[in-house]
């Protein structure tokens, strides 16, 4: 692609409206993004991939923490009051394992380890982690794709002033207390990016793409880190659009804003916006943010991005996809 | 060993006491008596050798259901009314379970699960069946050493008028319900007892030696089928006894009495103490049964053997030491 993102324009041709949706997402944040547009969304449109590079195993069970929460948002099974995790959850399991002297560092709900021990089956059974998840949305009834970024191991890690930890190590273990320094995703260069991603991104009905309000640094890089990925994203048939993580210098949940100030970045929506540049046609900054300079990338948009019920969602989807309808017809009838 | 068991003398020396007991049991009967001893054997005296021809994998994980019972049955932790698995249990786990269509033929209480994940865990470690189970013991605070009967696999199937089926497959699956034609314990013969075993077996201290009321055909049998163990048994320097595990010609739990049955075997305490012959001083049957004919072979007795409340465990355990100390000071006393 030559120029920027936002002199784009995308082709608009007598065939049906385009309806294919693809959202990038991390955790809880984007999840929510996730949710909002598979309401807005016809079934079997949206494709969700996610990053996987959080995953890990634990106590011999494999544990994907961004699809699992994406799953459970999607189901309506996420906690609306942790924030993470099951609803209605018990938590027996965490307290005998205490009693058994086992790590306890991760907590697991008795719920929850039905889908960590199932996927662990299916994977030792010579099951993918596409077709595993495939199945988990499937027998929960959720009609989006969730699509794991690769079938291939990818790792988060951290160099901090503790020195290298893994990301689990890092965000639950240590509770993001470590400075951060230098974010690696070993085995990145030589993951693929699975065919249901890269299919996803290059078809030819795509309405959208949406970047969810994730933790850019290790939620939504670790997916664009996939060789193919970056490449797929420019020769993109629709816009693109991210919505931001950070609300008045702050983010909504987790380590993002922290992370941002100790890699020495500035901590707004706009900071997170740069990051994207070149991938993405629109950003979308808090209704509530103070003005920010114009970016010559992309175009900066207002939204009420804090998402505190199921309508929030459903208004951020539609409001996001709007603002993709508009530059995709907007941009096409001008032409170049 | 020549003669019958019953003419031995087991020496009394000028030294201290035997203190050393030995049980050898399967799951949940057997475990009561195990506690029943270990309530009254000083700590750290009894030895408890534990059948695990049952165990199996399942989900992933590494089920070992006999040592299951003995562990809780001795930690206070057994469930009273179900008879299986864990008091004051929950089963969100196996709910998630059935809604992710995953294989749910098993319970696995929540809090239960936690013993098979540490297990696996600490298995894919390295460390051994019997190391596991005696860390799992002192995390629970048991004060007797449980000892696996082997740390090779070793595994129990039936000849049934439907083939052949995997024990927890019969067990549990299909409830006993197959008209059982043969037993096996696969991998038995090459299998070695852990040398605990053997050690707890060959004490020069040793007191008694009682086979707990468990299932002679798929509980005790595959203990007694490892090589080394009824040459220790015959080699000992206590009385053995048995306790029988049918009461008027019907198993207290569990298939046995439909197994002897269907195996053209009596369904009695008797045909039970056959199965037993050379091997043990005194078979006691329940103070219920009818009068049953005299076996050459062995000292019948009799006592209550039901066990319905923690003092009816603690009274058998009692009767059985007693009859053991008789045996061995009497024969001692008047020599052979």
């Amino acid at each position: 692609m030559s120029g920027t993102a936002a002199q784009r324009a995308f082709a608009v041709g007598g065939g049906p409206r385009p309806t294919a949706v693809v959202a990038l997402c991390g955790g809880v944040g984007g999840a929510k993004l996730a949710d909002g547009l598979a309401r807005v969304v016809p079934a079997g449109e949206l494709s969700i991939i996610v990053n996987t590079a959080d995953d890990f195993r634990h106590l011999g069970l494999w544990i994907s923490p961004d699809i699992d929460s994406v799953l459970y948002a999607l189901a309506g099974l996420a906690d609306p009051v942790r924030g993470w995790g099951r609803r209605d959850e018990t938590w027996s399991f965490m307290a005998a394992l205490r009693q058994l002297q086992a790590p306890d560092w991760f907590q697991l709900g008795d719920a929850d380890l039905a889908l960590h021990v199932e996927r662990t089956r299916r994977l030792a059974q010579g099951e993918t982690l596409s077709e595993v998840t495939a199945h988990l949305g499937r027998a929960l009834g959720i009609a989006a794709r969730v699509l794991p970024m690769s079938d291939d191991r990818v790792s988060t890690r951290l160099l901090t002033d503790e020195g290298w930890l893994d990301f689990q190590e890092y965000f639950v273990h240590r509770q993001c207390c470590p400075r951060v320094q230098r974010i690696e995703f070993v085995g990145a260069a030589q993951a693929h990016p699975s065919a249901a991603v890269l299919a996803a991104l290059r078809r030819d009905d795509l309405r959208a793409v949406v970047i969810c309000p994730s933790n850019p640094l290790v939620s939504i890089e670790p997916i664009l880190a996939l060789p193919g990925v970056r490449v797929a994203l420019r020769d993109r048939v629709a816009p693109a659009l991210a919505v931001t993580p950070i609300i008045a210098g702050r983010a909504i949940k987790g380590p993002a804003a922290k992370m941002l100030g100790e890699l020495g970045l500035e901590v707004s929506g706009v900071s997170v916006a740069q990051r994207y540049a070149g991938l993405i046609d629109a950003f979308v900054i808090d209704a509530a943010d103070p003005p920010a300079a114009a970016t010559p990338q992309m175009v900066l948009t207002r939204a009420q991005t804090l998402m505190q019920t199921p309508a929030d969602r459903e208004r951020l989807a539609h409001a996001v996809l709007a603002q993709a309808d508009a530059m995709r017809v907007g941009l096409g009838r001008g032409g170049m």
